[in-house]
């Protein structure tokens, strides 16, 4: 999420409709509860989540992707045997049908790795998956959002797609098949951390898309495929890239005062600041700023510089106007250390929150009720039909 | 939609998290305003369903599927002017790229149409599709659709796809394409008022889902995928075929009744009866009953005897539970009559509402919010982390 300086909050009243009315309170469903979950809890103002009780810095810290994924499933950390017992099933799941490695080889070496991974687990849907979603479509579907990208990104480089490494863990394995090189243990390190850290977050809109497609009776697929396409959008995943734009476009510590003090004075774009719910420190920053320290100590400098002129420069020009470095901002400098390229950047937010999406939508087909909105229609109310040979 | 009877309301509260507590009113954000629109209104008090201030009877009884796509991604309806130009537009926009093309010919005989429809639209967003949604975008889904569906149910008969016929309407190429004939004008004039009637219904859960999509600044193909998902879900567009079903077990006018009374009397399911909106007589029903009458008048006798039945001995054995038929069930049979095989009834919903949500997402990208809503969270608050060596 980017912040546009000075903050209008709404977007202007622009309508191309016949009649406009007032939006109902603040619009976009802000504030409005739409789902119980008993998931994940974000707590804008006081700088928490939680998953499933456990606090974000806790698991950040200490746990695998996998042990978290387990946690957003089945709703308590794993033991030993229930992680190895998860893992065996992960590795199981490490292939692709046919099918879909030809559905990625057909699509253009330009095309987008977000629409590359929505058309591929569209094509695996079409092939492997019906019915009510279970547990073990979840965690084939996160196995898979790994090789889905790297197979494409390999291919896009010329290079033929690698096998799964068994006894390499969820972010080992998708480092090594995308570069085909063991990856150094601070990489793996930051990936998971990140992987951890974006697994889940209330009621997110791609999550809330996932959740109303699976209240149709949908296929989980078809969940997925949905949460990929609001993902991609960059109010929502789309993004963190743009970051590392900013940051190269300011290009060095010296330049950084004068750059921010020009985009806060005419509207620019500070990318990586400011989010809907949290109004204090985002506690994944935190997390992620300490990964990106040390994933790249070099390039750490400007962007942590950065961060510190901004929030000050804001807090001078903008007083009362509290902003802070959202989940973005880190990730992109994390995700750059560990070797991604930055249209690789929301893909791999997919990567890590498959986890989340599928527990969701297990949990919304367990105790299900159609999620069917009302609208305020605000258009004519009685027009009179005049047939087309009539109209001028 | 189908109506399980006893009807209980909401689903049994079964819930695998680690804690439950009270849903918020109804769940479903049943009676929430999610957004405003100028597009549609659904009166489920008064029966009432109109497009841009006029009512579906008249657009009905009128307008080819054209009109009405202008209609409610215009504004207005079109002059023969107009209308002339769209179609031109419509018929340019008649083909499949190659590798839209391709993708379809890969995927198994036997996948879902739905399933078909949902990767051919990511593909053709994978080469097509970037950037603001626009209205060219929205034309050339619109025309794209039942190319998808035809060049599929083409290949899985074993026949080649059929080129486009520049002088046929929407309804009519659609036809043509599936079949290879020349349609009936009583079959064009039948689906034609199917795809007018279907076209757009407020704030449904699919066009709900293009929404948020929509809403994150992603593209229109994105949002297009994301509420094929959605409809592809029996609770929202995916049962008429069971209708059809439905008909075909009780067989004959002389087994009906005993067949309702028992499906009534043991919470059997009623297919086709039943609309959370709609308190009253579903518009569309009384058109399509009438459509589906004209095109096999033998089919209807059976369709029309059930209705009347059920809706006989509901009112006797179920006193006070107002039930209609509801738009699902005069789809089915006239979408036999036409000459469409069960498991093309969703995908051509998806045909007609194709219009609906292009204008639904242009119109929410005009005046754009984040959809991104709150959860209640009721899970556990404040677990001990305990590190993976010390779980027992």
């Amino acid at each position: 999420m980017s912040t546009m300086i000075p903050d209008t909050g709404n977007t202007p009243q622009k309508d191309n409709s016949t009649a406009t009315a007032a939006r109902p309170n603040k619009g976009g469903l802000e504030g409005i509860v739409a789902a119980t979950t008993a998931i994940s809890k974000v707590d804008g103002t006081a700088g928490r989540l939680i998953y499933r009780g456990y606090d974000i810095h806790d698991l950040a810290r200490t746990c695998t992707y996998e042990e978290v994924a387990h946690l957003l499933w089945f709703g308590h950390l794993p033991t030993q045997k229930e992680l190895s017992d998860l893992h065996t099933k992960f590795v199981a799941e490490r292939n692709l049908p046919d099918l879909v490695v030809q559905t990625i080889r057909e699509l253009p070496k330009t095309a987008e790795p977000m629409d590359v991974l929505r058309t591929a687990v569209s094509a695996w849907g079409a092939i492997s998956v019906s019915g009510k979603p279970t547990i073990e479509q979840a965690i084939a579907a996160t196995a898979r959002f790994p090789l889905i990208l790297a197979t494409f990104h390999r291919l896009r480089q010329g290079k033929e797609p690698l096998e799964s490494r068994s006894e390499l863990g969820h972010a080992a394995n998708y480092l090594y098949l995308l570069t085909g090189e063991l990856p150094k243990e601070e990489h793996v390190r930051g990936l998971n951390t990140y992987l951890v850290l974006l697994a889940d977050h209330g009621m997110n809109a791609s999550t809330f898309t996932a959740r109303i497609v699976a209240s149709t009776e949908s296929d989980i697929a078809s969940a997925l495929v949905a949460a990929l396409g609001a993902l991609k959008g960059p109010l929502h995943g789309g993004a963190p890239s743009k970051v590392q734009d900013m940051l190269h476009e300011i290009g060095s510590v010296e330049k950084a005062e004068a750059w921010i003090r020009e985009a806060i004075t005419h509207g620019g774009r500070l990318m990586g600041f400011g989010h809907r719910v949290y109004k204090t420190t985002d506690p994944r920053a935190e997390e992620l700023r300490e990964m990106a320290r040390v994933a790249d100590p070099e390039d750490f400098k400007l962007s942590s510089y950065v961060e510190t002129k901004a929030l000050a420069l804001l807090d001078e020009m903008k007083p009362g106007r509290k902003l802070y470095t959202n989940v973005e901002y880190y990730s992109a400098a994390l995700m750059k250390a560990v070797g991604l390229s930055g249209d690789l950047f929301t893909p791999t937010f997919a990567v890590s929150r498959c986890a989340g999406w599928t527990a969701h939508i297990l949990e919304q087909v367990n105790n299900n009720r159609l999620i069917r909105p009302e609208a305020e229609y605000t258009g004519p109310q009685n027009e009179s039909f005049v047939p087309l040979a009539e109209r001028k």
